[in-house]
């Protein structure tokens, strides 16, 4: 077996991006097979998005894309985790990794820094 | 905002286990809002187990429990990251990590080597 196994959770698989070099983990989002037939025929990360309803091409906004290194899949085959080299931001936010909030007991700290503003790369209106 | 958002996917959040120190992606498990407040009280990974329907003190049988070191959250509070340190092995089949087989082309390869025998772990008849 060298696929995940889409038949889990409704063909909706939740997928892992990690950085190469570093290991930080950058986001979790979601694929289905076409989105991971998409990502293999293209060498870079493409996701289904749940609130757009179609795939999602990392970066095709941005050009923050993220770079196929390896993909790796757990034992029971239905989570997927990308290797990948990050161009810009993984974040929509505009960090280089979603989980830039660590939870402190009541509080939330802010552990990482901006690397871009948002609005400079998505439009203001966004 | 200190907590994940438990009013989203039917309040079972993903939560990926980091390896504090190494840095590897350990597992993905579930999360529901009970299992999230039992990993504060406890310091160690609590989930929610959809095949059992109940909660999972990871390592309740095992052994191989996941102290906390810190816990992040993504941009959409929907994701939740545990950065652990790992007694034994994460993974029910005796692997370090869940994430031990790469795909590579229209093959599955063996990326890590067997930490411990689960039937030395979990009995034979599992």
């Amino acid at each position: 077996m060298s696929r995940p196994d889409f038949t889990k959770t409704n063909g909706l698989l939740p997928a892992i991006a990690q950085d190469s070099e570093t290991g930080d983990v950058l986001m979790l989002a979601y694929m289905n097979e076409q989105a991971f037939d998409e990502t293999l025929r293209t060498g870079t990360a493409v996701y289904y998005s749940r609130s757009r309803d179609r795939l999602w091409y990392k970066g095709e906004e941005s050009g923050h894309v993220q770079t196929i290194d390896s993909i790796h899949i757990d034992c029971d085959a239905d989570t997927i985790l990308l290797k990948v080299q990050q161009t810009g931001a993984a974040c929509h936010e505009g960090y280089p990794s979603c989980f830039f909030r660590q939870i402190d007991g009541d509080e939330t700290k802010i552990t990482l820094e901006r690397l871009v503003n948002p609005d400079d790369v998505y439009g203001s209106n966004e």
